[in-house]
Order: structure tokens, then C-alpha cells, then sequence
């Protein structure tokens, strides 16, 4: 353990109230600090570290300038505000970070009333800081809306849908730009360059002229707007940026680590009458430290590090991240297959994408923070003879949901979703956890959900997946590392709709989906042990269920067990749902359905949060034993069987 | 029955093929004809006018001088289609439009080869174009992907998200904004205010001009683009539109009913080197019927009318619509209520919020077609205070499944979901059904979901969702007219989480949620008749569940059916977990659940699809005799029950 920083100004800033009793030309001192801070704190507990050190002045010049918490500050996405953390109430919990019972690693309005409003998904912040400030216009009192959005957020359609709404704030709505030509991997697309364009055609302006600029800028145009609509109107048209032609006041590009240009065009805006501003700061990811500055990814996110190497802890080598079996997996089929492609939404390697793209660039579509657009053009692909797989986390797919449902399923166009972070994730918590995806899909009629129990498994689903022209389908697989096993050196076509028997039994059955299966298998080895026969099942395929193997089963053993890592609806829903259409549970078979529970679970160790879930093997010897013992059909029975 | 209109030319033109061995000199008659015939067809079938009329030379021309359907022209939404149906080999079914059987009111692959992408959600159509462009492109085939897109689904930010990825398609992708400056109610926003501006500022230019304008400029950015990229860059900084920053080539604004405009501004798109390229095009909703032109939805959507005079069927007069229900009791609850806002999606009045901005305009946001933002937009508002009431269809709130899951359920807002068009739709179709709401809502932590059985259970509702502060609150209810029950003076608070018993038995009980009540009650009256007592239940929630209630009712009870207006992991899923659960299935109850099938339901009369879906009462019926006689645990007996 290293000695804490020393921070003799930073010590004396608990809230952003202190932060305000300060002198101006204390604040870089104080910003030094913070960043020092930052960095002792992630490198003791991991997590998101480029993106806070890139916004280390703006979060001082916020706080200094605005009336926080009465006006409300929305971080898009979230993983930005570590010292936003820190200086709001939260520096004795930052080392506990992403821990359980720790500090979110995003923006949550239950730990502070600084955090207005939680994040952790894109783009969502001009939405909600709208929403706040046309709530405190309709009410009457006083408090701003204040969007903090990095340009990688930008490309997402709702962040347009929301400047498009903007206008109706007035001033009670700023917009801040964070323009770091960086989400996590480089962005994409006509706005990225077009800001790119803004930034490389612009001068940084000195202060004098960049404070007075903004404001007459703004002084003029509403003068034209009352005096002289139609010049206005023309303005607009030829000599407006793309903000401007939204109904923003653009201004900008500012250097968003000079404390010295962002304090007087912020005060500017705070007192200006005129509004929704739009102000376009230009930071640098990683940001005063080296190690990160001088990183391909700028240090986004990290596990514990050295802080005066910059040298991360290593894990002990273990089986291969199911990311990379899948790209690895699909840029071999890609090999002797010209129809697959591969369309990530600005995560290529989170979803293994930057394997398949070194082998097949042509083939590979980063289509920047946008699911919606990368699931209809996959489906475009589709409709046209390709074979796209959509690699899209499960949380994040649930913002293409209608895109599923009305351009893919309805249209029945084979269109392979490879789902990454299916079930619970860890320290990313609830927001990134992905816990809906069967029942959102496997309620879809065309629609073919399967999971993989491991990564041998997903070997086979992915070249399933490839080879299934007959309309859509989607596999899930967890966050993480594999289980070890070996790698089949070729994969095999899974026949749609069927399970496999990993373990015969005649008492007891466990019908598993996805990698729970190994708890599944030693729960069965304690319930052999008790003197119960254990069968034990991976049904592999949500939808179509295995209906003849589920029947099977059913006949045969006395209690059925269905464990999967969703929500209600997935799959115990549906094999519920089969057994009682047939009418194989009217007489007596005991079904206990084994899932996510019907909360959002915090961060932690993913083996805490699926004791938690009560999907560990324990829970599932329980639940038989429990089944076994229940004989009455009173409720009180059922009340202690759910207890 | 009218004599069908006189068309000489068009009888003709069966296919594009025969359209091209036209002269361009004949295209304004066949226009003029295929309006008429357009109009006469819709005046006998109902359906959606005013957005065809407006593109019947649009089509023409686009057929004209693109290779369709080796291009891919994908119309966006796809209701302004009609013209486009009769001149791509479907004028024999034009008349069929919309009824059972008969031809879809908008465009699907299954119908022709001339509908390459189906459509009937808005915004899709540049993912798509896109999609075909680059398959084309891979596969070393000719085919442009065409996108017709009205400036009210530009709002959406899924085309956003289409734009900033278009400039990989080069010239093979073309879109053209169909600019009519309304979609179905007159367009919001920051870009609509923008394209009104380019239009007003513009002067519409002779077509000489034009045309080599159009090519001048695509030259000359060419030749910058390789010689002078610095001052090109300053160029699109300062000097471009809002489609050119994002890399588009723009050509506009042009008269979309001027053919001497718009065939050689297409030859000359279709025969450069460049592109992406996109052509604003003006155009008149209605154009050419001057009902549609006077009128200020333009004919948007209309029953069967007559030709000479525009006069409208009217149907009989008959209970109050749902949604004006809902509107109507909003507006008096905001009354009092200083609190409540509503915010649609450009629907205003297909979701009743019309009702409530006459009343309330400063409380009313319609944000465009971005169902997204609508639903962050609220979760802010209600963060702050408010008490919102997103009113959105059951089908577009897809859109937003992100932003309620992330932004509403993990933060447990209370946002209100006001969710219209539930269940089956009728001539609409798939695509509007709202299928899915009941299982993609209530596996959701926090969230609350009612079903309304009529219009007084409506009002209840809305009164109940107004008044429950602990978290998110839905509530659904059918397209159409109510039941014709009177309404309460005064709404009631509804118990969360209770239901009610509508009618008592002893063997039978029929487990409702929705406005299917009606059909249980009517099967039960059957059942009696035959001898066997029925309780019926309104559960009014599909989550919480009252489970005090279902418990009772499975203990006194022999048979239980669910009946939702709803696919798979709905009502029936958790009713079945919950008894799964507490082991209330185990001693031999007899559980079956009706819902949607695993099908998508073509257009039809409502009834109709009802009856298809199994949903009726004659089947409620069934299901439970069916499932009297099922007493062996084999298989066989259970297939045949399913049977």
C-alpha cells in the first residue's frame, strides 16, 4: 500500500460548496491534486480511469461556476466521475470503488444528490437534463440542466433526438461537448469527422477574445432574431454549424484543461439570458499521466495498477475471454465463408470484433454508438444474400429492441446476434448486466435463442448460427473467461431446437441453460450424495425448446428443476408454459423454476451476485430438497417453499 | 360502386419494365392517372391517402430512372406506398388494400420483389438502403440501395444514426427526403425549423440549372476533396448543410411534383461517380385532391369516402374511443393536478394527447417521432417532481426499451406508461400490434403493469398511474372504441397489485387481464350452461400479481385459464411461476394460459385475428373442456389437448 497523495488543497474540498470558497487561481492547484487523487484511487481499486483524468478541470469548473446541486448535473454515460466523486462528498469511499458495498462505478442518484440522475448506457444525458430543466421551469424555480456528453455519445440517435427537443429550454439547458475523439475505441462516423474539421479549422482563441466572442456571438443573434428575422434566417442556413442548425448557441472549441478559458465562458453562459448553449470542449483522454496518455486506449478502463509504472496487475492465466473465441471463431469461418460479416456498435473489442476485422477489415462495420442502426443495416445485409452477426452485449441490445422485432423478426431475415455480457457482469453492476435478453427475444415468434454453457459451446453455436439461413437467430454467452475446456478444432452444426443429456438420472432433473450449467452439475453431485438420481440436461436452445427431451423428462423424474441466468420469461417461463399447454404438470410433477430474482443487483465479485441471485449450486440443491418435502397444497406450504 | 376511372395509359403499365418504354413526355399523364386511380381505389378500401397522393411523381420518376428492383428503393414507414403498389404488378389487388387476404397498407418483401425491406415503423429506411448498398457492394454486384424518408421520421435519431454512417456506400446509396413538412401532425423540432428555413430561403431553380448545379457541385468537391483538403475542409465548416457535415452530398430543395425537375436531377444522381447523395425534395401531402389539400391531417388515414365530394363514412355512433378516454381524464385530472404533463411521440392524436394539450398546452410535449428521447425526457421530469405520462403505442414503445429499463426501472422513476393500440390492431397489421408490452414490461424490477378491461377501468387506471409516486407505472388498453360502459363521475385509486372477481364459481376460473373480460365472461355463461360454475377474475395487474387472489382461486378451484392480449412470458408465464413457485401446481391443478400465438398476425378485421389467435370466447370454451377430459399424464393425451 502506497502513502496516500498529498493534497493539502483537496483536503479542505468535501463539497462543491467548499470548492466554491476557494480562489479562482487556487483551482489548479486543487485540479492537481484531484488528479493525483484519481489515480492513487483507481490504481488501489481498478476501473474507468482515462475518461475521469480527461474531465479533471471541467469538473472544477463546473462545480466552481454552477449552483450545484440546484442545478443538475447529468455525466453522460457516468464513467467520467471519479473526481466528480471525490468532490462531492464521496472522497473517503473512492478506493472502495466498483466493490461490493463500495461506490458505483457510474453516476447513482441513491449515493449522492449530486447524482442527479444515474447513467452507464450512452447518450442519455441531454434527455434527462431537458427533462430537468423544463420540470424547474414549470415549477417555477430556479436550477439548470447541465449535459456533460463525450463526441463518442454523440453518434447515438437518441443524443440527435434530443437536440432536436432542445430548443424549449431556453438557458435553463447547456450542453457540454467533452470532445476527446475517443469513446473507447476511436469514433466513427460523418459527425466524428465533422467535429474533427471544427477542431483542426479552429484556433484555440485567447481568453479575452473567446469570453467576449461568446457573448456577443450570442448578443447579435438575438438581436437579429427580434430586429432582423430574415438575415437571421439566412445566417442560419449558410453560415450556421450543425448545433447552430439544431437551435443551439455553439461555443467553441475551447481547451477543456485550461482553467483560465473555461471559467470565464462558463460564467458567461451561467449569466447569459440566451440559450440552449452548446459548448464544445477539447480534452485528451488520460490526461496527465503518462502511462495512460500514451495508451492506444488511453487507460479507459484498468484493473489495479502501479502507480509510478502505470504497470497493471496481471491475472493468473486462465481460459480464453468468450469475446475472443467468438471473433476468433467467426473470422475462421470468414475464411472459407465470403457472406460473414461482422457489425459492432463501437465496441470491437469488448465484443471480440478486432479479431475478426484484422483478419476481415472489409467485412467488419464499427457503426459507432448506434444499435438501432446497426441491427436494421444488418438486416439490410441480410435481406441482400450476407450473413451479418450483430455483436452487441445484451444490455445494449435492448436499445435496438424494436429493430428486432419489426426489421428482423417480422421480416424473418437471418440476422445472427452474438450476445455478449449475457447474465450478471460484476463491477459494472446492474446498468450493464444482462438479464432480459431471453425474454425479450425468446417471446418473438421466428426467433431461435440459444446460450452457451461454455466456450466449446460457442464455438458450435457461432458456426450454428452461421450456417442457419432460415431467419434470425441469437446466442448468449457471459462476460469473461471460459471454463477451461478445450476448444473443438471443428466446430460442429447444433440441430435447432435441441438439448443435450450431460448427466443421466432418474429422481431428480435439472434443465440448465447457459453457463450455470457447471453449478447445475455439482449441485447434482450433492443431490447423488443425499440419494437422489440426478439427470441433468443443457437445453441449449430457449426457442425452440427441446420439447421432446423437456417431455421426456418430465415423465420420468419427480421434480424438474430450470435454471438460467435471466429474468422472469425466459426460459422457465416457456417450459412452464409447454408443460401445462400439454398437460404434463396437471398431474402432480413438481417444476420450480430457478432465475435472476426480480431486483437490480449492485456491483460485485459475480460469484456474490449470483449467491445472491440464488443461482449457485447450494440454492439449487435447496430448491429440489425443498420441492421434495412439499406435499400440501395449502399456501403455507407454498410460503415456505418460496421463503 | 363507381365506374373505375379512365386511365389509358397506366392500364399499360403493369411493371417498371413498362414504364421505362414510356416517353418522358407521357409520365405527367401517367401520374395524373395514377392519381386518380390511387384515389379511387383508397375511396372504396379506407387506408392511408394523403402521403401517397404526395408522392405519386416521385414514384414515377423513381421507377423511371432507377434499374429497380435490381436498386433497392425502400420507402420509409411505407404507408405513401400505394402508388408505388399499383405501378410494381399489384394494381389487380389495390382495392384489397388493408382487409383480410388482401394486399398490406405497406410495403413487405413477402408481397413482391419490388419491396426489397418491409416497413410500416418510421426512420428505418437509410439502415436498410445502407444495408442493400454495402451487400452489393461485397458481393461485387450492381444495386443501389434508394431511401425515401419523409422529414418527419428524419426526427427519429435511428436516421441519424443511418446518416453518420452512410458515407461508406458512396454512390450507391441515395436518399431522398420526401420534405412535406408534416408527417402525421405537423413535425417538431430543432430540424424541421431548419428544413423550412433551407426551403424558405431557397428559391426553387430552373431545371437547367439545376441539373448542372447539382453535378458542378459534386465535381467540385470531388476535386477538392484530392487537391486542396485543407480549404475543403474550411469549406464544409463553414459553408455546408447539416446533411453535407455528415457526408452526404446534398442536391435541393426540388419540386417533387415537377417531373421536368426531378427526372434529370435522378439521371444525374444515378449516372455520377459520387455520393452518398441526398435530394430534398418539396412535396404536398394530398397533393391533387383537394379534400385531402384542405384538410388538415391531409387525409392522413381514412375510411372508405366519396370520390366527388371527400365526404367520409361514417360508422356508427358508438362508445368513446380509448384513447380519447385517456386523454380527456388526464386533462380534468390536471386540473387539479399541477404536476401531470403527457408527452407523445408525434402522435398527439392517435394517443388522445391532443385532449390534454387543448387544456394544457405548457404541460404538452410532442417530441417528434423519438420515442427514446420521450421516455429519458420523462424520467427527468420526473426525477424533478412531475408527474409524466408518456403516451405511447405498445408497438413504437419498443423504441425506447432501453430508456425504460436504464433510465426508469433501474432509477425506479415514476413514469407513466400510457400505452395505447395493446393487443391486435386490424388493418394495420403486425407491425402496429402491440404484442410484446405485457412479458418485455413485467420483467422488469420495479415496474407496475395494468391491462385495462374497459374505458371505466381506463379512467381508474390513469387516476391510479397519476397518483402511485414509488416507481414506474403502466397501463394498456386496445385500439378502438370502448365497451360502451358508462363512465365513473369519479376515478377510484385502484390497490396495486389487486384484482377483482367479476363473477363467483366453484370449478372453473378464467383468469383475465385486458379487455378479453368480455369474451371470459361470455365463456363462462356457456360453461354454466353446461353445468360447470365458473369464477371469473379481472387481475387488472400483470405485475405485481395479486397473489392472494390466484392463490385462493387455484386452491378452490379445478381448472385455471389465463387469457391476455399478449405473447408468450406475459400473464400466463407469471402465473405459472408464482404457482410454480409456492408449489401450487403440484397436487394436480390443471393450468392452461391463453395468449398470442408464436405467429405474426397478417391485417384483418380484428375480430377476426381474435378468433385466429385462439382467443375468443368459443375457445376460452374449449381450453377448459379440453383440459376436463385430459387426465393421463402420457404425451399423446397432452398433444392432443395442444391440438
Amino acid at each position: 500500500m502506497n502513502q496516500p497523495p498529498h493534497t493539502p488543497l483537496l483536503d479542505l474540498v468535501n463539497t462543491p460548496d467548499d470548492l466554491r470558497r476557494l480562489k479562482p487561481e487556487q483551482l489548479r492547484q486543487l485540479a492537481d491534486e484531484l488528479r493525483t487523487e484519481m489515480i492513487d484511487a483507481v490504481s488501489t481499486s481498478g476501473g474507468h480511469l482515462g475518461s475521469g483524468l480527461g474531465v479533471v478541470e471541467l469538473t472544477v469548473a463546473i462545480h466552481y461556476v454552477f449552483n450545484t446541486p440546484e442545478d443538475k448535473l447529468v455525466w453522460d454515460v457516468g464513467h467520467q466521475c471519479y473526481p466528480h466523486k471525490i468532490i462531492t462528498g464521496r472522497r473517503d469511499r473512492i478506493r472502495t470503488l466498483r466493490q461490493g458495498g463500495g461506490l458505483s462505478g457510474f453516476t447513482k442518484r441513491s449515493e449522492s444528490e449530486y447524482d442527479p440522475f444515474g447513467a452507464a448506457h450512452s447518450s442519455t444525458s441531454i434527455s434527462a437534463a431537458l427533462g430537468f430543466a423544463v420540470a424547474n421551469k414549470l415549477q417555477n424555480r430556479p436550477g439548470r440542466g447541465i449535459a456533460v456528453i463525450g463526441d463518442g455519445s454523440m453518434s447515438a440517435g437518441m443524443a440527435y433526438e434530443a437536440m432536436n427537443n432542445a430548443a424549449q429550454a431556453g438557458n435553463r439547458l447547456v450542453v457540454i461537448l467533452n470532445d476527446n475523439d475517443m469513446s473507447i475505441a476511436p469514433p466513427v462516423g460523418g459527425l466524428s469527422a465533422y467535429l474533427a474539421r471544427m477542431v483542426s479549422s479552429s484556433e484555440y482563441l485567447g481568453i479575452r477574445s473567446l469570453a467576449s466572442r461568446a457573448v456577443k456571438k450570442m448578443s447579435r443573434r438575438l438581436h437579429d432574431t427580434i430586429g432582423k428575422a430574415e438575415e437571421f434566417t439566412r445566417g442560419m442556413v449558410t453560415g450556421g454549424t450543425l448545433f447552430e442548425e439544431l437551435g443551439f448557441y455553439y461555443v467553441g472549441p475551447i481547451d477543456g484543461h485550461n482553467l483560465d478559458h473555461l471559467l470565464p465562458v462558463l460564467e458567461n453562459v451561467r449569466d447569459t439570458s440566451e440559450g440552449p448553449v452548446l459548448i464544445h470542449v477539447v480534452t485528451e483522454k488520460g490526461k496527465g499521466y503518462a502511462p495512460a496518455e500514451n495508451s492506444a486506449d488511453k487507460y479507459h478502463g484498468v484493473p489495479k495498477f502501479n502507480v509510478i509504472t502505470g504497470e497493471k496487475a496481471k491475472s493468473a492465466p486462465s481460459a480464453p475471454a468468450y469475446q475472443d473465441v467468438f471473433g476468433l471463431t467467426l473470422a475462421k469461418l470468414a475464411e472459407t465463408d465470403e457472406r460473414i460479416c461482422a457489425i459492432t456498435a463501437a465496441m470491437p473489442s469488448g465484443t471480440g470484433v478486432d479479431k475478426f476485422a484484422k483478419a476481415h477489415p472489409t467485412r467488419t462495420f464499427d457503426v459507432g454508438i448506434a444499435e438501432q442502426h446497426a441491427v436494421t443495416f444488418a438486416a439490410g445485409l441480410a435481406a441482400e444474400g450476407m450473413r451479418p452477426f450483430a455483436a452487441i452485449y445484451s444490455t445494449f441490445l435492448q436499445r435496438a429492441y424494436d429493430q428486432v422485432v419489426h426489421d428482423v423478426c417480422i421480416q424473418n431475415l437471418p440476422v445472427r446476434f452474438a450476445i455478449d455480457r449475457a447474465g450478471l457482469v460484476g463491477a459494472d453492476g446492474a446498468t450493464h448486466a444482462g438479464s432480459f435478453d431471453i425474454t425479450y427475444l425468446a417471446t418473438l415468434p421466428n426467433m431461435v435463442v440459444m446460450a452457451a454453457a461454455d466456450e466449446a459451446e460457442l464455438v458450435h453455436m457461432t458456426y450454428t448460427a452461421a450456417e442457419y439461413d432460415d431467419g434470425p437467430i441469437a446466442f448468449r454467452y457471459p462476460r469473461g473467461n471460459g471454463t477451461g475446456v478445450p476448444l473443438p478444432e471443428v466446430p460442429v452444426k447444433l440441430e435447432i431446437g435441441k438439448g443435450r443429456v450431460v448427466r443421466e438420472g432418474t429422481k431428480v432433473a435439472i434443465l440448465s441453460l447457459g453457463s450455470r450449467l457447471a453449478e447445475a452439475l455439482k449441485a447434482a453431485d450433492t443431490l447423488e450424495a443425499k440419494g437422489l438420481s440426478t439427470t441433468v440436461a443443457d437445453l441449449r436452445f430457449a426457442k425452440p425448446l427441446d420439447e421432446d427431451l423437456i417431455a421426456r423428462l418430465m415423465r420420468s423424474h419427480e421434480v424438474i428443476v430450470t435454471v438460467e441466468e435471466g429474468a422472469v420469461g425466459g426460459l422457465g417461463a416457456h417450459v412452464l408454459t409447454f408443460a401445462s399447454d400439454t398437460g404434463l404438470t396437471d398431474n402432480g410433477l413438481k417444476v420450480r423454476t430457478l432465475r435472476l430474482p426480480d431486483t437490480f443487483i449492485d456491483h460485485d465479485d459475480p460469484m456474490k451476485q449470483y449467491d445472491e441471485a440464488g443461482l449457485n449450486a447450494p440454492q439449487i440443491v435447496d430448491t429440489v430438497l425443498k420441492a421434495l418435502k412439499h406435499n400440501s397444497a395449502g399456501i403455507a406450504a407454498g410460503e415456505e417453499a418460496r421463503a
